[in-house]
């Protein structure tokens, strides 16, 4: 029998527009697709005409184990299908992109990397944020919020509104995140935004000085991204933002022709 | 007249099939497309209808001030154009989007920002390497070359080998960088690459410890992506490279079916 391939592909932050057009061929063309919790199963069925299966992934829930994961795709590829693994934003940004590539590479089945949109910075982007901004940000670092001890050693190792932070999967733990920058010298008046649900009809926005990050209230249920840093501020002089919690806001856009 | 609009459109690395399949959809029905010379003009012109004017920005040749692009913009939009500004990567990375979307709200012109897949992920991920790997980095910091002595700042500001660092426009300081790491700390045997011209036909790959950066020699003229780290390790666990340096090699696919 032939063998298959596995294409590890993002998916982008939400909005189907937003995968990239070999994204698109490759669910088009696959046999199956395994996709995270985060894309949008809808337009996926739309225009995948193989098997689509939901693995999970989203925030502490995986409804499939990571192992298992592997295995689908091996067996799927060594069978002879084009297997899709789609993920949200892009593969190899906290998304066990590298873990699957690798058990890939040791089962000899043939794969490659789709990267895509990532999270974490067009969540920023479509609510006017961007994460670099000449004479206020030189550089951003992107942390994960999913393992709060990893996310205390990495934010030791930046030095007090040095770089734009970014955290994605964050949300659950924005207090304490902003205690402890505010401990480690970020000013407690630093520009920080949340942005949930980007590039969705229900994202949310909110924005305001890190001391009452965690004062906020963004929706349950949905992924968020936390900014730190004077490119919030962006957003403002953009005129999108006057009250510090915005509704149903669109993407940022005046003019949009869709 | 009607007020036309402006898109600030990302390009992604280099293949056109890194469009978002937005991005395809605005330069298709674009009067007028403004891009950087790191755009694939000659995709662009096959799908383009209207117009399509090179504004340069490569390393550090601006072929056209970046206030005469504003200008630009700024005139056709009054003039009823549906205008385009398509940028290497993400608009919002390094590529003075944010300044551009100021002008172009300070002037009242309708605007959106199309989010793309940014060469700083993008082109180590198609080289096998995850800026983000459990056990490896939790995190990962981008910087820009440009200019070094915001580098240099961004530098003091993390923890030597505590992320992963990615490094764009910053190829022809690399035996600085290499040394001031160092010197900051950072293991001389830190896994190092270079990644130029990433997503093309030209992609050239370098991988080797810290220390010996400066004596790698990338192609002449192309752009390069510098990573820092321990995930450069997952590129030499995937087979793709054995020597320290590998030329006309292709994506980080065994198996295409282009």
């Amino acid at each position: 029998m032939t063998m298959g391939s596995v294409s590890l592909v993002g998916a982008g932050p939400g909005d189907p527009e937003l995968w990239t057009v070999r994204a698109l061929r490759r669910v088009e063309e696959a046999d199956l697709v395994l996709y995270d919790a985060l894309v949008d199963a809808q337009a996926l069925r739309r225009v995948a005409r193989g098997q689509c299966f939901c693995v999970g992934k989203r925030a502490h829930r995986h409804s499939v184990p990571q192992d298992t994961i592997h295995r689908l795709m091996i067996r799927a590829a060594r069978r002879g299908k084009r297997v899709v693994r789609l993920k949200g934003g892009d593969p190899f940004v906290f998304g066990r992109g590298g873990e699957e590539a690798l058990a890939l590479h040791m089962a000899g089945v043939p794969f490659e990397i789709v990267p895509g949109v990532t999270t974490a910075i067009a969540a920023p982007a479509l609510a006017g944020i961007p994460v670099t901004h000449r004479g206020m940000a030189s550089g951003f670092l992107v942390l994960s919020g999913h393992a709060p001890d990893l996310l205390e050693d990495a934010l030791g190792a930046v030095r007090a509104n040095g770089v734009s932070l970014v955290v994605l999967m964050g949300l659950g733990g924005r207090d304490q995140l902003a205690a402890r920058l505010i401990k480690l010298g970020w000013r407690s008046d630093t520009p920080s935004a949340i942005v949930c649900a980007a590039a969705t009809a229900d994202v949310w926005t909110w924005t305001g000085p890190l001391v009452q990050l965690a004062s906020a209230s963004p929706p349950d249920g949905q992924p968020g991204v936390l900014v730190v840093g004077e490119v919030v501020a962006v957003r403002d002089a953009l005129g999108l933002a006057t009250a510090s919690e915005v509704r149903d806001e669109s993407e940022v856009t005046y003019g949009r022709r869709r």
